[in-house]
């Protein structure tokens, strides 16, 4: 029997609740089979991506290096067994937490189950459980796992046990999927970083000075290294493009409504002011669709009413005679994206301007400052009472960025009915006239546009502790546009390229978020920020989720950019 | 020039408002041409139904007899003129006025104006303008028409004026419809009878001492009278159902963010914790489908980004080779119905268990109190304080059902952020649970249920300010379920086949909304309620609103009732 889990109803102090969540991380990760090397901190190089292909077997190394839509075929035919995969990722996995700290725990015990189980069953059926037998799929911490803890990243929560897996999980493994690894995330959730008291800051893998992303960041290492090639990440601000862009991988953020939520754990913040959605992270573009198809086509807004009845779409579907219309939002007015960012989002739209499928006009932002002090102003409805109890409980001390976007962000207060109904009017007018203004890009002999291609963010990975610029991932929050991130193909460094797009001489930031990243670049520079993985958004309008899934396909395709991660 | 709005604003006391507003309403019926007569109290029989054949000439009667669906197929070939029908329905309009006190004001200017140019498109395209060419549409008063007064009933808000057509009315007027009638709504907008201090109380045209329902009341009267036969309401609590029910009306409220809202007037009352929507009420089951598929094929999200974009599905395409499953709701296990309705839902049922293409299972209701006590709640978020403020601005009088629904109701509070957050899970909850309970009505050869037919409300129409129990309206607000009413072709006092169905002797009531009912009953009895129609309802699951339209067209239809309003 696995010993009582300390935690501070029982009287221990934060400091031995959260030893003691490392010590069962470490006790999991213990049970892989064989075991995977400890790694002094000294033999860790800033990029450990080479690390796995030393550590583990050729088989394991083929067997990651795959993609979900590739896993699925080999798992579908028994050419794969649901055990070997399963090792191979908990093996991969395990390297992953060693090298980046991106675990709260594994679970072997259930995945080798599972996984024998689907064994079993392909042998005496002769077909797959479902669309994604056999998938491994990582899960973000806050995502309820039937029977095991459920702290959501506070130490006051640590004892908290999940009576049932949550909703998005069950229809996961209902199509045949295998929970295997839980994964970091930040305190109270509302960082586009990855750290807490209980299991300390989760790294880039590509370069361990820097930040992997969140809040979905231990699905950013993880995938990164690809000890998961499938996530389940949530965003409310960024929190899955963020890590997904951060690590060079393909993330969605879905129109909220659609994927089901129920059965997460997190701290009260914004009600249904603004809403966070559950999606994907993976290493393709088709890993994205793969998650999404088979969470839709069981119908979960029939266990989950909140949800919006839609069925998923085959993005086959569109674009089938037409143009695909893409506005380039280079620079959203509020910072000015680090130079590769603002070279690749050029680059690109300079492809695609070659395309003769696809038609390129300028998309001008709109007071994306205002944008950010509306979402800012709900994201914490109760002035952040709920999440400053939760961290007070158990005298954690509270992590800097938790600090930055609660304590001091000026645009936080406690609200009235009478003021949220005004917050909630002033969210409705804005939406408005950004439906608008993507309205009156119709003209005589085009509909509107379909997506607007922009940056993921202001820059590349940042250091530890400095991202504290949302508005790029935020601003289609507020908006509740669905979003994909994907990886350009290159990464800083890997070109010497940079210097139209470099910072004019004497440059003036126009607003105090553009002055804090114009340092940051002035002070890290393409070596301070080396190997880090280079990625750019699409967004489309609200509901459009499959039509931007295909829109990107496209618009990789087009330009000659892969729509899976190099392995 | 017309002469300048009397408004407090100016100074004027809240029954100088009154005076102005009904000269006003007076003034427009009196543009109508020719006139039509006055009528003195004592002239006015308790059913007036019979009086507009008696007033208007065999042309106008023919027309305004015609549902909205075959009034199209004239217009558009021009069989009738747009002109000649917009004047028949502001003639009927005008007396309906003069009947039942459910106009707030004519619009003859603009609705001839209208005809005027659709007759002149017509003329010169040889085509209609749009699927709903010349179709006169009535508009509930909170529903702005620019130009226009938006008082939403309240005495303080008379002198704001529209700056545009709400969006529905956009999307109609689009679709070719004609606009010509404004009509009357109860103080606050949440009643579910039909008084202002404004315009007085609207009554029954079945029987002008009962009421004509809430609180799209004015639409339930005009339309009863056919004064119109497409009318826009919108329904938070049973605005939209009860009225249509009470009439003898086809009424629709769909599910909420499918028609647009943006544009109407309405004090503060619930934010999005519970939502309001807007819909048709008709003489006829396909004006309800001719009014939402105009909507909805023009996309409205593009306009209302808050709304889901969902497109208008052909309601043929539901149960082309299987049953329609339907479970019956006799009593909500809180409120007995009255006789008629108890007799008609049952009748019903027993001839649709006679049809070989519907499956009659009994629905058992699951805390329907509960579901009150959770609405209830939700209603008036800042505890009234918006709605309480803008009737006192004015000095004006409660109204004895506003009083009722807010400083009466044990459920009203003024909520923190926090309590709110509490209501929401609470609501959540209760959605989630009938979600459950509509799923376990799957079994193995077959799906889940289609509809729930259940009561319309407790009783027939019922006296003025006795409209105390929303329970079969608001239930199926809370959990956003889209709900048709019909006339099931009967009316009280049209048989004498009540005796099973009167309560038992020594009947004792489960509750105190039971026992109002049940007095109310006692006192009045079949008698008291003459000539009142007797109206069902049918409800589907969240967003399923073109299926249930279909379902409601194929129980009529297997139960040999007719699917328009006998004329």
């Amino acid at each position: 029997m696995a010993p009582a889990t300390v935690t501070i109803a029982n009287g221990a102090s934060w400091q031995e609740v959260a030893a003691d969540r490392q010590r069962h991380r470490d006790a999991t990760i213990a049970e892989v089979s064989p075991p995977v090397p400890d790694f002094q901190p000294q033999d860790i190089p800033a990029n450990v991506t080479d690390i796995p292909a030393k550590v583990l077997t050729e088989a394991e190394i083929a067997i990651t290096n795959t993609n979900a839509e590739d896993l699925v075929k080999k798992l579908a035919t028994g050419e794969w067994s649901a055990t070997a995969v399963a090792n191979a990722f908990l093996r991969r996995a395990a390297l992953a937490q060693k090298l980046t700290n991106c675990i709260t725990e594994l679970l072997p015990k259930r995945a080798l189950e599972r996984a024998a189980e689907l064994d079993k069953y392909l042998a005496t059926h002769g077909k797959p459980m479902g669309p994604l037998h056999g998938v491994p799929i990582s899960v973000k911490e806050h995502i309820g796992i039937k029977g095991e803890d459920l702290n959501a990243g506070y130490v006051a929560w640590v004892g908290r046990v999940a009576e049932d897996d949550a909703l998005v999980v069950q229809y996961l493994c209902e199509a045949g999927a295998v929970i295997y690894a839980r994964t970091t995330q930040p305190q109270s959730l509302m960082q586009i970083e990855t750290n807490t008291n209980l299991y300390g800051v989760t790294v880039n893998p590509r370069n361990t000075t820097l930040t992997p992303g969140g809040s979905s960041g231990g699905e950013g290492a993880l995938i990164g290294l690809r000890g998961s090639v499938l996530g389940i990440g949530t965003d409310i601000g960024g929190s899955i493009r963020n890590p997904a862009a951060l690590n060079g991988l393909f993330g969605f953020k879905p129109t909220t409504q659609r994927i089901p939520y129920a059965g997460w754990g997190v701290a009260r913040t914004s009600g249904e002011t603004v809403s966070g959605a559950v999606g994907p992270l993976s290493t393709s573009l088709e890993g994205l669709n793969l998650f999404t198809k088979a969470v839709l086509d069981q119908k979960p807004w029939l266990r989950q009413p909140s949800l919006v009845s839609m069925d998923w779409r085959d993005p086959a579907q569109f674009f089938p005679n037409r143009k695909l219309r893409v506005g380039v939002l280079y620079n959203d007015g509020v910072v000015r994206p680090h130079p590769p960012i603002l070279r690749a989002i050029t680059e690109l739209a300079e492809k695609l301007k070659g395309s003769p499928n696809i038609d390129v006009v300028e998309w001008k932002p709109w007071k994306h400052d205002l944008s950010w002090s509306i979402i800012a102003n709900i994201y914490f409805c109760d002035g952040g009472a709920d999440v400053k109890a939760t961290i007070e409980a158990s005298g954690e001390p509270w992590r800097p960025l938790t600090n930055f976007i609660l304590n001091d962000n000026p645009h936080v207060k406690e609200h009235s009915i009478s003021t949220l109904w005004d917050a909630m009017d002033a969210r409705d007018a804005y939406r408005d006239k950004y439906a608008q203004l993507w309205n009156e890009t119709a003209d005589g002999n085009n509909a509107p546009l379909d997506i607007i291609l922009c940056p993921a963010g202001p820059g590349v990975a940042p250091k530890i502790d400095q991202s504290k610029y949302w508005g790029y991932t935020s601003h289609w929050n507020l908006l509740d546009y669905p979003g994909v991130v994907f990886p350009v193909a290159d990464a800083v460094g890997a070109g010497e390229r940079e210097a139209p797009f470099e910072y004019p001489e004497g440059y003036q930031p126009v607003s105090e978020s553009d002055k804090l990243v114009y340092e940051q670049w002035k002070e890290h520079g393409a070596k301070g920020y080396k190997d880090a993985p280079i990625s750019l958004q699409a967004v489309a309008r609200r509901f459009d989720d499959e039509k931007l899934l295909r829109a990107v396909q496209i618009l990789l395709e087009e330009a000659g950019l892969p729509v899976t991660v190099p392995a």
